[in-house]
């Protein structure tokens, strides 16, 4: 029933898959007993959004201004802006700021300064930390910049220095659940040192942690007081090479049509590219580059096995499929093809409307563009 | 003046390096007597083809049953959809050729036979030849495939066989200009043999060809009738990779504000990332993957040098430049960087919107989703 509403890429969404997801997340914050503030620039969605809603979840986390503004326009109250401070739009975050609790991250002092005037109301704000992604934030051997950061926020009656946001991105790089452990104790380590440097000075210090294979993996967060994971809610193919996810946990898959089959090469070609899939990548248990694994089609949406075919390239529209000579002889030309994707924040972006396995489309997604 | 329109991350178009791209073209196709059916996949946009109405150009190329009925809407009557027929959009594309002279491209029965019943009116067929992209497409030692396709055709009276349709992709993974010549020669052979099974069965036989990189390069066009370029039109880092094009011929770019400085490696971080530039990658000179090279301001737009500073990864939302010691001391917080992308193509349609170095936007994109 759900092939017959799909005539072009589509991408398929399993709502059970997402909510089982959503929930093994905050049972562990619950048992762990720190703060769940989920990143929603991962699905991007009021709907999405309205699923956490209904867990309970009143804080979250986004990527961009337009992102908050888009999300508190959906009544959330309470949103973490997780990106530094871009100046150029303190006029939208100080309006912004006078209607919810709006959580700002600053690394420099310019950022600061580019927004106070403009501030008519409290804003809160976390100094981003490094830990050792090495890509944005200050470690804490940058001890006089971040002192000279409190003092400034200190020193202004609009601003409300609310702790350290910290992204150990390096887990991405992973290719185990162990490296992700040994990054996390070399985390939580450093997250002691700004603990050590600065809870006398702020007793209600909070501090900010937590990527999806950090947060999948670890069960020890010791000294962190909420996390961001926001990637979980789908996951992907690039969570479950570093073990943060089994295959059946990923919410999200593309469904595309075959339009062209080549057996003498074992190759299948698919209504389904680049501006669809997104060119991240990732490498399959054979070694090659790949962009995505083929599903089955099961009663209720799909399942995947490591061994399945997959998408040993995309160009701008077209997906190549590389597969057995057995599985080949069961594909024909215009069936539906459901492939689970590399990276699903990127193909959920690019595709900005969902079709659950229930047939309800989903297309309240934010918009890059005006 | 630009600068001050610039608060996130915004495409710029440089349109008089786009008008004299479209000049260059046209006019090699006119020296060499062969048709240009340029490929709007690229820009997406009904402003920036009627630039290349200006030029007198009426026939084009799309890879999407939805692109053509969107450049039909804005009167071109007769569009080739370059892409193999997917039998779920049948209904559209018969009503579409009752509208415009429309061509579509098969290499096998099946989506033949799915859009027959539907069709009220003729449409143009073109078989899709391979001559070694091997991504899709019937080699001319498929004649027995060619024959059943052919033999179909004439058969139905609302069939018109156009001809061959050719891709010679694998050019893209050229590194030279030497390289992509060899691809061209031996593609130009395997068209002839085309020609010589079918040239007597159709004398008005036309063959189809041309990515940029062969267009761009090679002066002979010996039995190609006409040619399709797309990414031409505003060229990229890619193209310029595999000598293509220079870099002044790059007619795009990304403008992404500073939002974080770490000199101590030699870092800027800017608020702009794979869901504006795409996550297409290419190698630097220094031999590193990059996602884009920053190009200095000048008074009418910019100008790139090969040694500037790069994209060296790409986040979400995130870019981190690398550049001297020397660049950096010239960055500050705020300042609004420009970036040559890696395929023009992918963040054109990731950024649906343009501005252009005269300060217009560009905002008639054809979306993707409903």
């Amino acid at each position: 029933m759900l092939q017959e509403k799909i005539k072009r890429p589509t991408l398929l969404l399993d709502k059970n898959k997402c909510l089982n997801n959503i929930e093994l997340m905050l049972n562990k914050a619950i048992k762990n007993n720190i703060q769940l503030r989920p990143h929603f620039k991962t699905h991007q969605s009021h709907t999405i959004g309205r699923w956490f809603r209904n867990y309970g979840i009143q804080k979250i986390t986004v990527s961009s201004v337009r992102m908050a503004t888009y999300f508190a326009a959906d009544n959330w109250k309470d949103i973490t802006i997780a990106f530094p401070h871009n100046i150029h739009e303190s006029d939208q975050v100080a309006q912004l700021a006078q209607k919810i609790q709006l959580n700002i991250v600053v690394e420099n002092l310019e950022s600061l300064q580019a927004i106070i005037p403009l501030l008519k109301s409290k804003i809160h704000v976390f100094i981003k930390g490094d830990t050792g992604y090495n890509r944005t934030g200050l470690s804490i051997e940058k001890k006089g910049t971040i002192d000279t950061l409190l003092d400034y926020i200190d020193s202004n009656e609009h601003l409300v220095f609310e702790g350290f946001l910290i992204h150990a991105g390096h887990t991405y790089q992973s290719t185990s659940q162990e490296s992700i452990q040994k990054i996390h104790q070399e985390s939580l380590q450093k997250i002691q040192s700004f603990r050590a440097a600065y809870s006398a000075r702020y007793p209600q210090l909070t501090i900010s942690y937590g990527d999806t294979p950090s947060c999948s993996v670890v069960n020890n967060f010791d000294g962190i007081d909420e996390i961001r994971p926001g990637n979980f809610v789908f996951y992907d193919l690039s969570q479950w090479r570093i073990s943060s996810c089994s295959l059946d946990q990923i919410a999200l898959a593309m469904a595309c049509p075959v339009v062209a089959k080549h057996p003498d090469r074992n190759e299948v070609i698919i209504y389904g590219g680049g501006v669809h899939f997104s060119k991240d990548r990732s490498t399959h248990h054979n070694g090659q580059t790949y962009f995505g694994l083929v599903a089955k089609n099961t009663e209720k949406g799909w399942s995947t096995s490591p061994k399945a075919a997959y998408a040993k390239s995309l160009s701008q529209e077209h997906g190549v499929i590389k597969g057995s000579t057995e599985w080949l002889s069961t594909v024909h030309i215009g069936d539906i093809l459901i492939i689970v994707p590399i990276h699903s924040c990127m193909t959920a972006d690019l595709m900005k409307e969902y079709l659950t396995t229930e047939g309800i489309w989903i297309r309240d997604m934010m918009r890059l563009s005006q």
